[in-house]
């Protein structure tokens, strides 16, 4: 068995563990863990194999006696089953939609029974590249096999399934939150009672592609990252550098320049003059410091596995195509774009949206935010509140 | 002095040189050399200083009795001085704007003298990181001092008046050549008769400074770029990978998404299926294409020397401001924005533009492409046509 830090990181100044994975002999948190095939290995879409795999996830609130109040969150890149509560031990973070979940909010915990479960391949307590593979004794690292969205979405079928929801009220999500969230209604339209999608798309783009691909490429180009053998590295000498850059890329892609302008504009507290190749402008310190915080909380291979899995995103493959996959769709949904993402662009939800219309019933929202893509998780007002009144319409019965 | 190859690579496989960057013992092909400060040290914005710094030029054209006929074509981050002519020894690439100079054409070499000088920081033949540095004999590498286009433009002013020219009929740039024009007309408005700027801007705003950020950090990553002193690694070994990612990210915010979606879409000649991480899209291929190509022409040294010209660009730098700068500008001028540039956006061209209304002759041109920042380089018929029409009033006296 791999030895590996055994807390995580409680100053920013310490050096960061080789991956910022949640490990085994970590507190649990508010983690509940569902043993998702523990029969038989279980094979991915692509042919991979999974030995003895765990879900890790959350819920919050109270599954009605007809289990039909559960609404699925569902989490994007470097997000987890974390997505409401405080940070604590063994989870570094406070839940990354602490606004839109809980008493009185959108996603209203006095009303629905609201579950978010890490993905497959990711770090935070689901089986991914920073677990033990049985078969070996030895932690995955750069041999845990491709997962799809498809597989991910299945895996959430199969928890579904554990907790008695034949049926989600809602399945929600922004960003590959929204992949999962799309994949659900189009693989399972009858378990799907509405879907709530921001800021995705129905098949990822070339330019989506090229971006994934240059942040994953930053990491395999760090010696540190060792074919993602490195969770034996001592403290400060993972594939940081190379997940440093690929966070900094992603933060520029996540935001806008509008947002970069209004907050950073040319500002420097490091004195410009004398001029020099170190000298950094305030927006530079920001990406360093995101770069810096996400080590404590993220890992190198899940980073690499969770973005090839996005460029494979394409609710069309084998199925005749985008437009006759989103046929199978047979759930009310809403759509929302963020005025400023030109990571995913308003034309991705148009055209989900122009496919479903005629169909189903299908609303489009757009988001005046300067926050980029990640108006998806800044705008709790903006997306939250029509997020709330469409889901309670749901519950209601008003839309069918 | 440092061992480097003697030749510039003839084969796409074989490995890359350390630098790509023209060295002293190569053919000299199409380059003139001016000896910019013979006398003394060239002293810069910034305090440092080169000896004996040469400038690598090229001109075509003939300059007329008046010397009132010359055109100043100034260069973007990984052009030269080579922007008209064919490639050959010593000259890896064609002119980078042949579409654009030559007879019939809009800078129209039976009509005007054409000048185009390669940077100081540059690596084709003007002083930068790879050129050697009398005082210590050695390549100045990582040491090379920090390089403003301010700088840049007074060493062009020695040129001008090295050639006899005391007033450029137009400065004409894109992109880090806008910069210079920019800067041309602030610094010395009695010394340019017109400026013609494409996709450029008065000041690097936060989301350019952090694009540079994350390209330069790829090669500071990089362990073989060695503190910039990488000129005497083997075949192969210098910061390739570095610059390769660098490269990688540039292209993508060099052309637009539209772009990427009509040439590739989600096109693979690499089967998807079985799926692997190490499956390339198509537009993976072309990035690494790109990435590659590059090693035989650029030097790292100098990506990061002319990214930080470029972050420290804000003509109103000691000089109360970009309005107020703008206000020392007496030239007529035509700005020029390509739809889908979001590198350097049409805002940052249209606050230029309203700056000078009203106190100079100024035309605004829209630029209808998919190529996005690339579009000053693509299209010589909505930016050359114009281009033309405009030095051509010039010329005639026509807007003054």
């Amino acid at each position: 068995m791999s030895e590996v830090p055994d807390t995580q990181r409680t100053s920013p100044t310490d050096p960061p563990p080789a991956s910022g994975a949640w490990f085994e002999h970590m507190p649990s948190g508010d983690r509940q863990f569902f043993a998702l095939s523990p029969q038989r290995a279980y094979v991915l879409e692509g042919g991979g194999e999974i030995v003895a795999p765990q879900i890790a996830y959350e819920t919050w609130g109270t599954l009605d006696a007809a289990a039909g109040n559960a609404v699925l969150v569902c989490h994007a890149l470097t997000g987890d089953a974390h997505a409401h509560g405080d940070s604590g031990p063994g989870q570094p973070t406070p839940g990354w939609w602490n606004d839109f979940i809980g008493p009185g909010r959108p996603l209203d915990t006095d009303r629905y029974f609201v579950v978010c479960a890490n993905v497959l391949g990711g770090c935070q307590g689901t089986s991914g590249p920073a677990s033990i593979d049985p078969t070996s004794g030895r932690r995955w690292g750069g041999d845990f096999p491709i997962v799809t969205v498809r597989d991910v979405v299945r895996s959430q079928r199969a928890l579904a399934r554990h907790l008695g929801i034949q049926r989600w009220l809602a399945v929600v999500g922004g960003s590959m939150g929204g992949m999962q969230a799309l994949e659900w209604a189009v693989s399972y339209p009858n378990r799907c009672g509405s879907l709530v999608i921001i800021a995705s798309t129905a098949a990822a783009s070339a330019q989506q592609i090229a971006w994934s691909q240059v942040g994953r490429q930053a990491i395999l180009d760090d010696p540190a990252y060792q074919g993602g053998h490195y969770y034996d590295a001592p403290l400060g000498e993972g594939p940081h550098r190379g997940l440093a850059n690929a966070r900094r890329i992603a933060m520029i892609h996540y935001r806008s320049g509008e947002e970069f302008d209004r907050r950073f504009d040319r500002n420097s507290n490091d004195p410009i003059e004398p001029f020099r190749l170190e000298h950094r402008f305030d927006i530079e310190s920001y990406l360093d410091y995101q770069a810096q915080k996400i080590q404590s909380r993220f890992d190198a291979n899940t980073y690499l596995i969770l973005n090839k899995m996005m460029d494979l995103h394409d609710v069309g493959r084998g199925r005749g195509g985008v437009e006759q996959a989103l046929k199978r769709i047979t759930c009310p949904s809403i759509f929302m774009s963020v005025r400023t993402d030109f990571l995913y662009p308003r034309s991705q939800q148009i055209r989900i949206v122009d496919a479903l219309r005629g169909s189903v019933p299908v609303e489009h929202v757009d988001v005046d935010s300067d926050n980029g893509h990640d108006g998806f998780l800044t705008e709790p007002e903006q997306t939250g509140e029509p997020m709330g009144d469409f889901i309670g319409k749901i519950a209601k019965g008003s839309i069918a």
